[in-house]
């Protein structure tokens, strides 16, 4: 995997750099991220499970929701020094060498 | 300790029977209970971690919040036909016998 | 309804007092409430999702991690200085009142 | 902002299209998110918060925790057909234009 998701970091800093408190606490951040999945789950929820909607609520846009969850996520990793592209390389590998026999591939015919 | 939640737990479940679906399914009632825990971490972040309110956003209400979480909990215990205060039980001996050093004790004095 | 929560949220409040530090800051709980979520979430996705368990993995409990939950809560609660029946009470009213059509109710014959 | 999610996106979903089931139902990828952010409080929870470690765990890795959120993230968009890219430009514009004075800015001293 060839990701980049330390350019990402770095833009992401370079604008967050300009304030006067570029990053919250950590435990903060972690609120902000629970906040932010739950607004993912009322979505799918909506989309997908058994929760009718308030007349009063809107679609909900999952594209933002899902966008916010990766911007928290890259705000921790920063204030925390983590390059996540080491750690998306390594959940690769998971996946592919000690889950190799966990989910079933589709059968290759040549 | 001689918790009732049993009896709340029936209560609530008396005012659903009357309903078409009285639960939802397992994942949909987890999606509920991630969305509430996401609005309890947004009021408290608010009041005690670094992210300011918006405009537009009013207090908040942990009371309510909190409460919805606790239904939530209670849901999805009685769909899975769980007894909570078994489990609150051994939450409160698991303090008490398993962690009993984990926690530093007031000395008491005589 | 005629919950008791109050005697539950005073039986573990008699508990904690008893240690140096009976509650942690409110954004630790918080952090707390979304371990124990998450590991509902882990249960429920194991027995009616798509996720295989890993053949290191117990059952899991249920039981026990709801009641982590209610007990996280109820924390929370009483370093606030929140009343669980009053909440419990309202989200109760709000299924009855506000969302009276939201819900399709069974049919009653007589 | 350049970000290039899509790239990412792109390279997880072929890794998992060789499966059988490449992704999970949406209700079941939020259970798993919801997981995967606990264990991120878990692990922030021990270093900044006010929990104490057991014995038996280990330090956590914050950097594989956060990689799993962020995997978990693009199986939801790649599952649901969302580009993350132009919602994270929109996280991006909604700081800079509709919050630009909700967060304070350092001083430019020219």
């Amino acid at each position: 995997m060839k990701s980049n998701l330390s350019e990402i970091q770095k833009q992401i800093d370079d604008v967050l750099q300009s304030y006067e408190k570029p990053y919250w606490t950590p435990l903060s951040i972690v609120a902000r991220l629970t906040e932010e999945v739950g607004e993912v789950a009322r979505v799918i929820n909506h989309k997908y499970g058994d929760k009718p909607k308030k007349p009063s609520e809107g679609d909900g846009d999952l594209e933002d929701e899902l966008a916010d969850v990766i911007w928290t996520v890259i705000c921790l990793a920063n204030q925390q020094g983590i390059d996540l592209d080491k750690g998306l390389q390594r959940a690769l590998d998971k996946l592919l060498i000690r889950d190799k026999d966990r989910f079933k591939k589709k059968e290759v015919l040549l």
